[in-house]
């Protein structure tokens, strides 16, 4: 593990030694309470998938500033020795809640809350953003890439393309949770017991003599899973016939024909893999698998199913590792709450022109409610952590912007589940670790919750996020108060 | 620095297993030559900037098989136990050549040049183009950017929207060389010897009874530089005034005023910086800084400017760590030459539909070509190994898809440098680190080459890459030759 303690903003660590500073003058300690949210589902999708949390997790443990740190700090001339001393015997010692990775989310909830000593709420804001921001956008951008495959295999293969060494690994973690089958990354599989996949590049083709002599070889050597490159030449007056061919051989010799087929990369898929398709099962090879590659996304591959392109095993690259149409997920941490030693929690607000961009201020918890019949998702409710909803009572929720919109939930017909979840109590990690097989299982299960018609790739139908009515008239009131001031 | 050995994609392991045995089976042992290049400049911009080669000759220093890595792969059922014995012993034996980092580069020119054993010039095939396509794309955005800005500052923001640790890190590192003045990342400013920057964010403001005791208390502590956040609840009517406020305050208390000003983050920018401008003049700070931030790119930068915009200093965060419009670099890793142990060369080469996508095949140099006179830029030309040209002669070249674009170079009327430098001959690396200021320099020397023609944002003036007849004739007749098969 990293210590990855100075990955943060240099903001956070002036605004640090302020709070600190303040703290030693006034004598007052003060316990911030901070929400990390995000505004807008990606690629206008109709939910998130949040992922990261066990990075973080990693993160927050290892947090500690080593003597090397100290020294550069000293170096930039904005520290006080005494700040420095503080941050040498630094260890976090606040309480986060968040939702498990793998959850199913929408804009507006929070999906981190730190509750912690003001300067050590600050220092994390950085390093719980761009983890959790990244992660949480590629197991959406999955998510849309395997619901397009309607259920074949996807596999990442973008580490080349990925944005740095970390985005391939961990981009290749978030992939899973999203939905994929495997990785082609090899250090993922490695770290995060997950299938590793590949067969082979062009080189390998052109490191032969022939093709035909290339697949030999290869089939010699990986009769299971085989899969051969068919485009290097000519995919249909080249390399299926000579697959066919090795296929045949392999046949002859005996050995059982499993997890075997081609892989086109070029060229127009739907038109190729009919063709391919035709001539495979001609050749009596109907379980011969194909498979392809070459800049796909989720609106490709729907396409291409819709032109009855006869492939069931998809490796998506550079789009998926990068989300290419929508590469940053846009989480933000903002102040929810504030307190004085031993005071009272004093609810924060921040004011913005557009509606959307106003916080949800004070400390909140998110209820998740479900139709008690079918299980599916009706509709998430933010409200205040003291306030308890029990499915044995009606429940009328409304959409905080536009208040007519009502949903009426019937006694007994519903359920509740919370989602934030402790992660650290008091510095103290309280956090059960999955494993990743074990968070795509759930994220899985989660993503069943949803109808179909949220989970359309293009203009879903929109969850309703509604506040409870304690939230909603706090909110109102703040922005009031503020207004008059 | 992190062991990243099996940060590969898993067929470049089988391929290597595969090119093993066949060493030991036929006793031949290959040498591979495979080029890195890329095949469109990222944002229709008309150059890149090469970055992240320190990072790769890490990267392969570092290369080594431990127990953990060995166990792995042999817990794939994939790989034979004399493949697993070869690899614990395994070391980088090979050369590598690369164009130093901060150099201006161009489409289809190789940026790495990789001459190894196959088994090894395959191995790290994926890390190699993952950090530099990284760092490229992400020094090319900033490039963008600073041209945009026209001498102003801009700072890298982006840690948080990053694509997880590295994606900041090294996305920041590549920022400076592409041309930015700071970044806010604190780990980067400690690793790579570069200017840190930041001020305060608005739960600094919100954590105040009001906006003038945030501001006071925030100029107290930081005088200089002193950056004030003005947009927390109204830009206008309450940040730029208590933001005078508070300087006239630290005028009276003697404060010399250097380095200081207002950060917009919301708003018309354009509108809110000239208002602001006002205000500030008639209180009598014309030096005071005004910066802004907010989802800025090269285009909204260049479109405030020609509206008037009084921003000098500019906070580009989202846009610029992910390029978000154009989020990967593209750079590929191709064949180019093979040969068995102690025989010839076998030139190699990739067809495909489209003319741009045919590989260059053959061992390569690549030349760059000045203007004696005004030391700009003329035109790259790729060629033959063995090639030589001196600028006592004249020189024609030619465009090698649209053969009759010529340029003649008179003899003496220009000059010539070599792109490719030597970074590993037979596995010991000659690379002279530079630190990142050095690189940065260089970087700008090397933009300062190019005329303002090709510099534009949108349609740039395209440079000549060109192809020397012998390659051309090369490749010319390898087609030829492959069509006829």
């Amino acid at each position: 593990m990293r210590n990855l303690t100075l990955l943060t903003d240099f903001y956070e660590l002036t605004m640090m030694q302020a709070y600190h500073h303040s703290e030693i003058t006034t004598g007052q300690k003060r316990t911030a309470v901070f929400d990390m949210f995000y505004r807008e589902n990606p690629c206008g999708n109709g939910y998130a998938v949040v992922a990261g949390l066990a990075q973080v997790v990693d993160y927050i443990r290892e947090l500690a500033f080593h003597d090397d740190d100290i020294a550069y700090l000293r170096s930039t001339g904005v520290f006080g020795e005494e700040f420095l001393e503080y941050l040498k015997a630094f260890k976090f010692s606040g309480s986060i809640n968040a939702v498990p990775e793998g959850t199913v989310v929408f804009p507006g909830e929070p999906l981190v809350q730190v509750i912690a000593p003001l300067p050590q709420a600050q220092l994390i804001e950085s390093a719980v953003l761009n983890i959790i921001n990244h992660q949480s956008l590629i197991a959406t951008k999955a998510a849309r890439v395997c619901e397009a495959a309607r259920g074949d295999r996807v596999l990442e293969f973008g580490l080349r393309r990925a944005q740095g060494p970390d985005a391939g690994l961990y981009g290749a973690r978030a992939a899973m949770i999203g939905g994929c089958y495997g990785t082609s990354n090899v250090l993922a599989g490695q770290l995060f017991d997950i299938p590793v996949q590949g067969t082979h590049a062009h080189s390998w083709i052109m490191s032969f003599e022939s093709e035909i002599e290339a697949f030999r070889n290869y089939a010699n050597l990986y009769p299971k899973p085989c899969f051969l490159l068919v485009d290097t030449y000519d995919t249909l007056k080249s390399g299926i016939p000579n697959a066919i061919k090795v296929f045949r051989e392999m046949q002859e010799k005996g050995i059982a024909l499993e997890n075997f087929g081609i892989r086109l990369d070029s060229g127009d898929l739907a038109y190729l893999s009919k063709r391919a398709r035709k001539m495979l099962d001609e050749a009596g090879f109907p379980t011969a698998v194909i498979s392809a590659s070459n800049d796909l996304d989720e609106h490709i591959i729907a396409e291409l199913k819709a032109q009855g392109a006869q492939i069931s095993l998809w490796g998506v690259g550079t789009r998926l590792i990068t989300s290419k149409e929508y590469p940053a997920f846009g989480g933000v941490y903002k102040l929810a709450s504030l307190s004085t030693s031993g005071g009272e929690w004093k609810s924060k607000i921040k004011l913005s022109e557009d509606p959307l961009k106003v916080t949800n201020p004070g400390i909140k918890k998110v209820f998740r409610l479900y139709d008690a019949a079918s299980g599916k998702m009706k509709a998430d409710l933010i409200a205040l952590a003291h306030e308890e909803f029990h499915p044995s009572h009606d429940l009328t929720i409304f959409d905080p912007i536009a208040t007519w919109k009502q949903m009426r939930l019937k006694a007994n017909q519903y359920t509740i589940r919370e989602l934030l979840q402790p992660v650290f109590i008091d510095g103290e990690c309280v956090h059960t670790p999955l494993t990743v097989p074990e968070i795509c299982a759930y994220a899985a299960r989660e993503r069943a919750t949803l109808w179909d018609e949220h989970k359309r790739l293009v203009r879903p139908q929109t969850m309703p996020i509604d506040l409870s009515q304690q939230l909603y008239d706090l909110k109102k009131q703040m922005i009031e108060q503020l207004r008059e001031d």
